[in-house]
């Protein structure tokens, strides 16, 4: 009975409001009715607020994140085109062995575990590129697999001086950090549903600048399902290219007006004393973090499990005694960290249950939570209060 | 208030079963949980009876269909490689365009609207083909724009006595009319969540044979999203390659049951009957097909409307007087032909509903649907009684 009391605090599908699950229960509209139209281009003006643009075409493609990722390739890159790519973790990895199987030459600056990319690297980078042969460089925001963010701010900043394209990955942290594609010179973004947009799985998001739709007519790759000019003049006609997830299209409705609803500026505050109220919580515990603060995602925390138990023995506990579902770590983090998930529909009283839970299996496997970190907690709240 | 009364008979989305709505309303489950691979395996098994196969691997895509026709030839050929293309309406040209695209020699045989292709147009190219250089073979099963079926059987037995692989667009009529991959030599397969799936879009199905397996490992095409050999090592740990659409494949598994429960055989019979139901009673009331008897779809009807009353009148009065949706026709068919879909969770009360509704809707147009309809529904309704 109580698997329905299971409680995801995973970077991913996150809690979807019941509001949003309602609009999912309903029968599907047929997608070339005016009443589709209307849903679908209120979602389309939602999606451009959540990432700050008034420039942008936002696409919304039936597909998962790594589809968006794809689309980005295949609109703005040709055979042989040379790419930078920031590494953090699973997810920039796999975005630049995607742009090599797809006949890119692809330049990496990969970083350790947990650490982000510094600035210099990429100015580095950028500065021995004389040729200007780099076209476009590919960022992470925030790496789903560490919790780490990047500066994308700075980034953006030196690739605009350079004069390439700079694509960023906000599946993850999209909604939940500061974000600003114009203000910061974003030519191309990616987001997912199942992260801050609090809908389930399904869709993905892609937002084109006008920089990005230069790229785009001279850009070679082959592209159908994805292809952006199919999309745009959809768009036009206030549709989709292709048949589009109709109840995950009303359902991100609904949850675009609870975001705005709240307002982008809070959400990140909100965000932001999650993380802090969860990273300072499990340090009081005698946990160490595996990213440092100012690089830690408001999204997703790592925790290092203490030294004597394991990641699956926490993972176990949380989900058979309190039915709450962490993160294991990815790919060579596997059993080496533990990843609480705090991006979304998440009030502080989620991470609180959490954070409890997690002291009390803790306690259960020998390891002493001591007993400072409620005051901590309750510090935390109060100094990032809303 | 009756928008919410609003009842499609259009070829996609079709219309839900409410215990598979009531699944998609939940909370998504951990994608990467052991009780999401237990539905997903469960899924698996009963998309292969339903395509009646036991050799082939079920790949479930969080994509439209016309991903699933993209990943077929990304997984399938090399640039320069020849494929025979029939094409019966918008959506066989659509493949044919992509294989185009994506640097694919095409050989077209295109038919005028609503005609299959005959098996000696099959077998003449496949004859002149003395080389083989043709690879693939690309056959749409029920053509959605015109609501035609193919010969695919004898196809299929042609193109394997010449050696290419045969790939079966069954996105509209899998479910709805005998289709059997294994029996009939179909090497790969695919269709999509929202027609005889009853559920909602957002998933495309593909499904690989033996032959079509040995063709992917020499197949130059780069792919990443739509990557088999993902695909089948995330199947190994009954797992997907990228987030899958969790919600989606949660009401999969209760509409798969159900199409258990019916049995496949029985779902064949009953589509007949909902076709030759709507045939002959808009035939009664004094209509035009656009398909003759034995090359009409049992998934949907093309009809042209009577001499002075247009499509879009007949449509309006179908959805304000009556909260029923049909389809226009697509492309250069817009405005000729509409189409009334009968696939999926559509049951005898359905079609009489939509008939009665189109003869009342007729009649107040100024046409006379005559006195003998009523009568006609009910002798065919007898004749291929369950």
């Amino acid at each position: 009975m109580f698997n329905q009391k299971l409680f995801l605090m995973i970077p991913g599908p996150t809690p979807v409001p019941e509001s949003a699950l309602v609009e999912l229960a309903r029968h599907p509209l047929p997608h070339r009715s005016p009443e589709f139209s209307s849903i679908f281009m209120e979602c389309n003006e939602g999606l451009n607020e959540i990432a700050q643009t008034k420039e942008a075409t936002p696409i919304i493609y039936a597909a998962s994140g790594t589809g968006g990722m794809e689309a980005i390739l295949a609109n703005l890159l040709s055979p042989g085109d040379k790419v930078l790519s920031v590494i953090n973790g699973v997810f920039g990895k796999r975005w630049a062995d995607m742009a090599e199987l797809f006949g890119a030459e692809v330049e990496r600056i990969s970083l350790p575990h947990g650490k982000a990319v510094q600035i210099e690297q990429v100015k580095g980078a950028l500065d021995d590129d004389t040729e200007k042969k780099i076209k476009l460089v590919l960022v992470t925001f925030s790496e789903t697999s560490t919790g780490v963010v990047n500066p994308i701010q700075a980034i953006a900043k030196l690739v605009r001086e350079h004069g390439a394209l700079i694509a960023i990955d906000a599946i993850t942290g999209l909604g939940a950090m500061p974000l600003k594609m114009d203000d910061w010179g974003i030519d191309v973004l990616v987001s997912g549903s199942q992260k801050g947009f609090m809908i389930p799985p399904g869709l993905a998001f892609v937002w084109v600048g006008p920089r990005a739709w230069e790229a785009h007519k001279e850009a070679k790759f082959p592209r159908f399902y994805w292809d952006w000019t199919k999309a745009k003049k959809a768009l036009e006609d206030k549709t989709t290219a292709f048949t589009p997830n109709v109840s995950l299209i009303c359902a991100l409705r609904e949850t675009l007006r609870l975001m705005r609803a709240e307002g982008v500026e809070k959400a990140w505050k909100r965000h932001e004393r999650l993380k802090q109220c969860t990273r300072r919580s499990v340090q009081a515990m005698g946990l160490e973090l595996l990213t440092i603060d100012s690089e830690g995602s408001s999204a997703i925390t790592a925790i290092k499990p203490p030294a004597g138990i394991e990641v699956k023995q926490i993972r176990k506990k949380l989900k058979e005694d309190w039915q709450i579902v962490v993160a294991d770590g990815q790919a060579d983090l596997q059993g080496k960290i533990f990843r609480i998930g705090h991006l979304g529909f998440v009030c502080d009283r989620d991470v609180l249950t959490a954070l409890s839970a997690l002291a009390h299996v803790l306690e259960g496997l020998g390891h002493s939570v001591g007993n400072n970190w409620t005051k901590v907690y309750a510090d935390t709240l109060k100094e990032f209060a809303a």
